[in-house]
């Protein structure tokens, strides 16, 4: 499978500390795959959140592709760095890449990407808005 | 990014009837993107239960790469087959691949691929055992 | 603390087989006690679900108060019986008593009680309708 | 049901900040119900972690009985104080109390109470240490 290509972390644009829960380690005494998808959702969160872009605690996209390489056990009751840069925008989607990284240790537990595409408030597909497209260039200085 | 290269339905070797919970939606009114690789592990739990592989309720193996492709929205309180096929095997590695259909409409919500690598009770990554790789290969008729 | 007072199984007239997932464990190796909540919720969803009381998948009531007695270690990946009783019908509120057993051993998990208060689609807090009066009436047969 | 009874915030022993995700939010747009099990374990988590209790990520006991009294709709992506402190302790067992509070709003979200105890390493009913009871009285000043 396809590695996500993430740059180094003096490239990216974005980052936020966020904490691991007790509870998210499995029977392994690790975090659980599934839980890295929702630190990358709450990366977002805080991203479009400084944005101003959220729609009454809201996503005005949803996720379409998810590509998530583990590179080393994650522990509950962590304090974590995510990493997030934008790296593509299109008329109705856009990618992002992210690195997760233990705090205490600098150690990266994982990188990924994401394609996310724009939908309005029920949800149907439409596309991306220009305050949507304006709010992403602001941060991304591109 | 890459999308995962699923066989059709008629060539998965594995299929479970599983089912989602309420509080599996956010609040987008749909499964939150976390919850589908939950369902995967799911997938694997009764693949490799069925053959007797499971460690006391632990995986001798862990998820090295997932990449999900997330196709139609989908609910809570609904009931879902999740289709399974091992792609690949290495001597440290394999491969499988996924795919998710809701029951009553017979719509893929997603599809999906995975790299799993061999661990030792202690997590620790050692080589695929024999009797791992025997099982695989009855399931898969390879 | 009060133990909630849950009546033998054969005076619950409610009973639905559900599933524990493999990631419900938590790092002690048992089902992580926020899940029992999720399940008690599952046993509601069904319940309702039958009477056909559901508004597009969410309830019309929310949780007011919850009372569970841990009574021995779950797994992941079991199926269970979660038995559901109403005891009291109130005007704006209602209380259930419940108890998670086991299927494959017979043991019971868990019992508990709860209080649910009616909501509008907009979650604000209104008397319970008579239809939803009426629906738990004809299941519980009082 | 019995109401948990907990005192006011000035006479609590702890607090801790903590933060909600956005995933935390069902359907009905508001904290899922299961997910204030969590931010008790969580308190729990950084009151035994200061005390410097914890065995590798595990707790010495498990949640026995619990009773949450739900009092206005939680949010996702918000900052969140819990309090905690503990009023009884017996040989094998101890209670606590919670109050979990929005820090934006002060505004109190739930009440619990919980009793706990003391196990092993295996997960067996053992009499709490006397570490533990030490840890407790420290913090507590009783």
């Amino acid at each position: 499978m396809e590695t996500p290509s993430v740059p180094p972390s003096a490239e990216m644009r974005f980052r936020v500390r966020l904490r691991t829960r007790w509870s998210d380690e499995d029977n392994h005494g690790v975090l659980n795959n599934a839980v890295y998808l929702t630190l990358l959702e709450e990366a977002r969160f805080a991203y479009f959140g400084e944005l101003g872009l959220l729609r009454e605690n809201r996503f005005p996209f949803v996720l379409a592709h998810s590509n998530v390489l583990f590179l080393a056990p994650g522990r509950g009751g962590a304090e974590v760095d995510v990493e997030c840069r934008t790296t593509r925008v299109g008329k109705t989607s856009f990618e992002q890449v992210y690195r997760v990284i233990e705090a205490a240790s600098g150690k990266a537990w994982c990188e990924a990407g994401a394609r996310l595409v724009g939908v309005d408030e029920q949800g149907r597909k439409v596309a991306l808005t220009e305050v949507l497209l304006a709010g992403i260039r602001s941060l991304e200085g591109g």
